[in-house]
């Protein structure tokens, strides 16, 4: 299906709006003053010389560039001359500090001049490809395309280096990112030479060996270890989601893109193939992926342990752009569905109640208990509490350029068919075709469409629901409730009762648990709420509630009715029974999660 | 009460008479030759130089001393003309290159020769004092003394370094076990010198901090730091176990041997205290002991996970030392029943049915499918299968020199009455008292006993058992069932009915499961019988069972009444609750687990 630009559709109201707002009046500037402190903004000035502080590290010209993204978004629909001058400060030191070649690195230009392209693993065309987005970004915005020139001058450096001389030390990036930037610059200037780009680097990955440097500290040398960075196999052969798991999402994004571009069959089976095993395999129940720490990296299938998830913020968006260009590429319901649960849920985790703390890794469960550290050593644990900026800070940017763009997500067209992939108080508006949503969802199931220029209307019934009704009558295709659409208003209500969900059972961790669900939105339990270890509670699957309050979260609490397991006492093992009560559980969204301290949480609970 | 020696009590029969027995033919050459393989042997002949193969380590001698103390309890009951002149010719090694101050170390008379007492973490007093058990335990079987003097020599030597000159560079061993061994030096040789010894030792440790040199590999430089050798407090201020879990045994070992022979109440106290952190917060259900790998330790109150647990085998014969000094101290079942916990689950879990192979750390839950390693790293996995030999091979000699002297955790006396701590075929004869017992327990539940010489006989009735029956009137004191003894057969039947057991739901891993045990023995299922991803199983707590042939183990199997969880299919989640079916699930002792090839295991099954 065609997918509309961020321009063409405007959120007006409710849930996710806010959180937009809430980045426009806090997330960006919150995330540009960490920048300026920790002297990345500084750092474009490339006149760092050894032993003065902060040292330029060598993917900080991607954190920015997001940033700019992020902001270029939000300067397209608000006069913010602020934010606006901040933007061109920077690309003033970019175009100043650009080489002659069209070069563009910070650390390659401050901290080892003699060695660009010479290491496959400094994220140099990483860096490259943010910097192209956000050149994309701010020429869309504003028409400003002074960043564009040079990133295409910078592109055409590439082309000749890579592909024209093969004179770098590697043939493709470590860190992908560069392809679906290219993939970008082509659908904004339309010059195929972007899209030739994009289609080397996707097509030569996996083609030989190419080791990491000896200096990397994941010291791999060969072709199996290549897994981290998906360069084990030719794309079109890779059917297992591996390794790190944001770069997995930046390449299959990349993949997709150009699979749609150039309808290449094989590329675009290989982009389905990789799709199922992220979704039905290697995905939590919240939409976050990486089931490991180590290499922050898809492990084996199945294996979604709750208490040691790294599940990145950023793989949460990258899944977003996965199933975004998937969208493009295969209509059916299921990829906005894992947009939808991983906007709600692993996403708007990543982010605080206030706006400015963030979460890395988000974990789903903490117990607190284990987080025993020996003086000689300490298990793994994940952070607990989000903070404003981490030394690797992609994630916050990366919520940045998001917030602004969450309509793109929205809606699709295809053959007279309008496509609402999100429900979210929208207008949509292209030439003749034309939509207002209206809707509080999912603080509430009711959501009211009233399009033009459309003769069908094809409403994803999302993957939680199991009951639903439209004014009208409808036929499922794929996911979709699809209506004939005669310019009345239709009315779609979705039953929002709170359930249980369970996952497969071949999902260790989770068997004899359920989560509780209401409508997209993953509930979890805190010790804050309910004092800790929370594995003392189970619930049964059809548990009595109430919704509480609207609280702090927008959205309501829960109070479920539940059992308590009682301590033995003094006695670690009984062949007796231990006592259990009738008791009450508060439940609150999981993206809300520690908002109020540190404290013991739980997404999975014991089924009763 | 009164403990008897290993030449007091023998076995006849019976399941631990049969591991006895598979020591004696089996285990201990096998260790003697992966010894010898490995250069631990040769070691002793002091002729290392630099460069050569098989650089000894710091702790050789001590595997060897050990090795030599089962070998010489075996020597006691048994003519082996090649066992003794193994040992006689480590001993004539050891006599020869003992330096003439009365100094014996391998390591620092090859490796590090300058530097004798220098390195508190260098294993010195912890090799010394294995020594001097070696000692005691082959004067004591056979009336040669040759390797006694050596030890009373050096002795004499730490005497004057550490009590009378303080010219050592600390003050207290790193790894204790010189504290327990002088006790025995003192109760063998009945020379105060080693009673005075061992309370300098034992009053010493955390009176003020000994840091760890800076070589060594956990850096600990502060008080705090030194939780891991228990030298954090002085002893009779220590009030829960911290640290590294084998030291911990030992040195409570020590304070118990001290306490007895002092009287001491406030260290008895201490130990009392202690005893009861071990036992009711930090021992697994097997008796296992030590919840992390890192630094091999205890944690924090009820954080025991199954699946990374570390459970030495060294550590569970620890607790069996510690409890057979608390027995001696404070009359109380207790201390026996942690014996017999530990002693049929996880210390026997650590050795192999042919009794030639060995686990270090005795996991109770294994999932093949974690066992994910990235190329970039993995997470911590135990190992699975048992192996001959490990670098530090502290278990399998601990296990040779365990088997011999089971009967001295048998029988106790006080006051007229004679005390049936441990239900194994055998007999008691000291002077005028004698005792006979016969009973293949625990592969049944009869015993009978005939006790001359003891006015009253106190049974233990087993942490386990919830009915029994015996042929007298009895009343029940400190978790004993004590009869008057008018010289007739008593007999007691105990229930062996396999039943649910609990954890205190403050063990988090532990809830909503249960485990089953028949008698002492816990069981566990293995993926090897039932496939593995074991936690798709449930059982009820009234579970339905059969007892199966009496197999490989000497103990039954159990097939029991289950339930088993289908997978969902292509989804990973669903509000449709997943398919359930009757099933059958197969158990085996624990102690067998991985006798047949890699698989799942699982001790802890969810409760229907």
């Amino acid at each position: 299906m065609k997918i509309f630009g961020r321009d063409k559709v405007k959120l007006h109201g409710g849930y996710l709006y806010e959180k937009q707002e809430l980045n426009k009046s806090v997330t960006v500037n919150s995330v540009y003053d960490r920048f300026d402190d920790t002297g990345r903004m500084e750092a474009f000035r490339c006149d760092y010389k050894e032993g003065d502080p902060k040292k330029p590290h060598f993917f900080w010209d991607s954190d920015v560039a997001k940033w700019i993204e992020g902001a270029a978004y939000i300067l397209a629909d608000n006069d913010i001359p602020e934010l606006e001058a901040k933007i061109d400060a920077i690309v003033e030191q970019i175009e100043k500090n650009q080489w002659d070649d069209g070069y563009f690195n910070i650390y390659y230009t401050v901290i080892e001049q003699g060695k660009r392209f010479t290491n496959r693993d400094r994220h140099e065309l990483y860096c490259a490809g943010h910097l192209m987005e956000a050149a994309v970004a701010y020429a869309e915005a504003k028409g400003k395309t002074k960043l564009l020139d040079c990133m295409e001058k910078y592109a055409d450096l590439i082309y000749k280096i890579f592909i024209e001389e093969g004179s770098a030390e590697f043939t493709t990036p470590g860190h992908e990112e560069i392809e679906l930037a290219l993939m970008r610059m082509y659908r904004y200037t339309g010059k195929r030479k972007y899209l030739e780009m994009a289609a080397f680097f996707i097509n030569e990955r996996g083609q030989s060996p190419e080791a990491f440097p000896g200096e990397n500290k994941y010291k791999i040398s060969d072709f199996e270890g290549s897994k981290y960075n998906q360069s084990h196999l030719p794309v079109r052969e890779q059917t297992e989601a591996v390794g790190h798991a944001v770069r997995a999402m930046y390449l299959y994004t990349g993949m997709a893109a150009l699979a749609s571009e150039t309808k290449d069959e094989a590329l675009a089976k290989a982009c389905k193939t990789l799709w199922e095993d992220v979704t039905e395999r290697k995905m939590y129940v919240t939409g976050g992926l990486g089931s490991t720490n180590i290499g922050e990296a898809f492990t084996s299938a199945y294996d979604l342990p709750n208490d040691t998830s790294y599940t990145e913020t950023c793989a949460g968006i990258g899944l977003m752009f996965f199933a975004n260009e998937m969208r493009a590429l295969d209509t059916n319901a299921k990829y906005a569905d894992a947009i939808e649960r991983v906007v709600y849920n692993g996403v708007l985790s990543g982010i605080s109640k206030g706006g400015n703390a963030f979460f890395y890794e988000n974990p789903l469960e903490i117990n607190l208990s284990e987080k025993y550290v020996n003086p000689w050593g300490k298990r793994r644990f994940p952070i607990t509490q989000r903070v404003e900026c981490f030394n690797c800070s992609c994630c916050p940017p990366n919520l940045v350029r998001l917030f602004p763009s969450l309509g793109v997500y929205a809606y699709g067209y295809e053959k007279g068919v309008l496509y609402v992939d999100q429900y979210v108080d929208s207008t949509l508006s292209e030439g003749a075709l034309s939509c207002r949503m209206t809707t509080d969802y999912p603080r509430n199931g009711e959501v009211v469409i009233k399009a033009v220029g459309a003769d069908k209307v094809a409403l994803r019934i999302p993957f939680w629901c199991d009951s639903f009704s439209i004014n009208k009558p409808y036929v499922m295709d794929r996911g979709y409730a699809v209506v004939e659409n005669d310019g009345d208003e239709i009315r779609i209500d979705f039953d929002m009762t709170p359930k249980a969900v369970w996952a497969d059972v071949r999902v260790i961790r989770d068997a004899g648990k359920i989560c509780v669900m209401r409508g997209p939105v993953v509930y979890c339990a805190e010790g804050v709420d309910n004092g800790n270890n929370l594995h003392r509670f189970s619930i049964p699957a059809d548990f009595g509630y109430e919704l509480g309050e609207w609280d702090e979260f927008g959205l309501p609490i829960l109070t479920v009715d539940a059992y308590e397991i009682l301590s033995l006492g003094g006695v670690p093992y009984s062949r007796v029974s231990p006592r259990k009560q009738r008791t009450k559980l508060k439940l609150i969204p999981y993206n809300g999660f520690a908002n109020r301290g540190e404290s013991d949480m739980a997404v999975w609970l014991r089924e009763e």
